[in-house]
């Protein structure tokens, strides 16, 4: 029987073996964790809104009706594309017909893979814990301080890139600081804390239309978030970062550095490119044909971030709905080796992009329509209901926003973890 | 003004700084975590059912009302009785008139704290989802196991001591293999896993009356779970468990093995005794007069688990409504030596004890009355949600208990951290 191997279970990936549930092929979806991680709702995670178990839902659990489907903890070593197998970490091998790489993307410090010690990033749950614990801690530790130079520096928060995550994490911060923690504090204000936004670019969700971009910098602005465009970081400590930008060299004081700026491929992107000769582009995606497969290697698919695909003459964006879509081509596609025929072309179907600053507040880009404010949000808020996965996750987040809404408490404020220390 | 310190956010310190918001004095409560966890359901967190927000409260924001507490994260280091003052982590050191110490239990290995790597307690969030991820981790390399035998020892499941939290935790696994996880696995059949509860004593539940006991036994027989009573654990390893019983030396190979057995006092207890010449019992607990203040110390007051406190002839055991009770009770003795009048002495009252053992199945001794099977099952859920703190976490654990009984699914089945290898 046909043997289709999945490397890694986000929404490219779950998506495929999902659709291949029908298909009369064996399929073997293998990930490093036991659950598919609802990303786009990570920073919520980070905020202290939901709890990781709210946004990720078991791997096995979602398969388990499609019987031809196994699930299978592990990590991929590598990959013999000559052979046709992939090497687990227990040394164990696995023979495909077809391959599938969902493999996706990671933080990218720019070469600098020490800044994350300071400054975590947002992929995974555990970076989400470690996100909340330094944002809740540091308002601890400034309730400790014994001046107020050093309460200043636990106050003051900079997140690095201003994109859909960075936007996002910084308005949660400035409303956590504002609402949430309001009365909660003895020796501190926390509405006088610090927000900065620093970004590369020379404006906001730079892959937003001008006007949207502008709508979101007075959106955060009004919660008292600064943002800085156009500025370089050249260096991060546990005491500051470093940065130059149009008035020249300058470091910021601070103790807390999030970081939302770059993401890099996993190293399988290189691994096969290097085995079949595909082309990669800076960011290591590895580039496929029209049905998402790699050039004269009809058995070998990628989709997701690691995919670079053109449309129009454009790359497609890392985003959810483009891994989604592109997973459940995966079926035509499979269906179509089976039968011995030409494989159909993928089309991303754009439905769309938007980012959520705070309550009431969003930014919507439809293509045909834009707009912002109380409408943005709502839209926000429908779809990221729609596409969570499973009906219990969806009932409970809802429930929480609705609480989160009302009282503006957030109801999973926990530092775990090693604490940070004065 | 009147300084009262509070050490530890339990059940104990954080109902004694509650009651306290309403007496003229100020009051710091210190904790090392910013949370108040509700301990009964930990066993819930560690089997995938609920998720470390839904069970714990901020200490900040349950007290937020309480305008002279001021909530302190940090850690004691020492306490100096005669100059009335502790010392924290930083360095730092606070004065108190009143000193209530509610600083509580941790798990104890009988000496052998090498064990603790192999199996981890119930005591923390931490351990909550290091012993989820055991469990859940267990399933996983089971089904990716090269043999038969490998596969045995990785769905056998040892849990050592048969207290409440212990027949819980037995309990839940059991659910888990037998219900939860139906039809999710490939290779495997988790309903075939062999869960063994080993307990010292004679018989399981040894602080209940003998036919809850026997009660209980038979629930655990009917979920699949064996257990052996007067049995004594001499070594663990990651490899299995060594015991001695009846009959004689044994040794049981299993990859996972759970600590429910014993629990030893906060070293801060051992530190207070010695400065004070209080009398301190085996597990390490301080004798506390009738108003729960140390002999000839009107000023320092210990609370919860870490009192020894004789009433009727017998020390009260380490119970949350023990606890409770006497944290209430510290707001009639401060206001007693505000007004320079003898402190009233405390009485605990007894509404009774449970512990449940699966769906539709507790134990429940309420003195004059004592039953087993759905009834206790369900005064056992109402006792539980009554007893959360704050009302999302009661809707919500509502909810998730509503789903889990309808869909036989657990929401928060997370493998987090780094994984055990084959």
């Amino acid at each position: 029987m046909h043997h289709a191997v999945i490397i890694g279970g986000g929404f490219g990936g779950m998506n495929a073996a999902r659709v291949l549930g029908s298909v009369p092929a064996r399929v073997t979806l293998i990930d490093r964790r036991n659950f598919h991680l609802f990303q786009p709702l990570l920073y919520q995670v980070a905020s202290g809104g939901l709890s990781p178990g709210d946004i990720t839902a078991p791997l096995r659990h979602v398969l388990r009706r499609e019987k031809n489907v196994s699930v299978l903890l592990a990590e991929v070593t590598s990959i013999d594309t000559v052979r046709r197998t992939v090497e687990l970490d227990d040394g164990s091998e696995l023979g495909y017909d077809t391959l599938i790489i969902a493999a996706g993307a990671r933080n990218f410090y720019f070469g600098n893979d020490h800044w994350q010690r300071a400054a975590p990033g947002l992929k995974s749950i555990e970076d989400a814990t470690e996100v909340r614990a330094r944002i809740l801690g540091a308002f601890e530790n400034a309730e400790r301080a014994r001046d107020a130079a050093m309460r200043k520096e636990w106050l003051r928060f900079v997140v690095v890139g201003a994109g859909p995550t960075g936007v996002e994490l910084a308005g949660a911060i400035a409303e956590i600081s504002r609402d949430t923690m309001r009365g909660d504090f003895r020796n501190i204000k926390p509405e006088e804390s610090e927000i900065l936004l620093l970004e590369g670019s020379p404006r906001l969700l730079p892959a937003f239309p001008p006007d949207l971009s502008e709508k979101a910098e007075r959106s955060l602005i009004r919660l008292g978030v600064r943002s800085r465009t156009g500025v370089r970081v050249t260096n991060i400590d546990s005491a500051g970062v470093d940065l130059t930008g149009p008035n020249g060299p300058e470091r910021i004081v601070t103790r807390t550095v999030l970081w939302a700026a770059g993401v890099t491929m996993s190293p399988l992107g290189a691994m096969i490119a290097k085995q079949t000769g595909a082309e990669t582009d800076r960011a290591g995606r590895v580039r496929v044909q029209s049905d998402l497969s790699i050039a004269n290697h009809p058995e070998i698919l990628v989709v997701g971030d690691l995919a670079l695909f053109e449309q129009d003459g454009k790359p497609l964006p890392g985003l959810c709905p483009v891994a989604m879509q592109q997973g459940w081509h995966v079926r035509p596609v499979i269906e179509a080796r089976l039968a011995s025929k030409p494989a159909p072309a993928f089309r991303y179907h754009d439905k769309g992009t938007m980012a959520t600053i705070g309550r009431n507040m969003a930014v919507a880009d439809l293509g045909f329509v834009r707009f912002g404010g109380l409408l943005a949000w709502l839209a926000w808020l429908f779809i990221h209901l729609l596409y969570i996965v499973g009906f219990e996750n969806r009932v409970l987040i809802a429930l929480k926003w609705g609480f989160q809404y009302l009282t503006f408490n957030r109801g999973a404020r926990l530092i775990t973890g090693e604490p940070r220390k004065q």
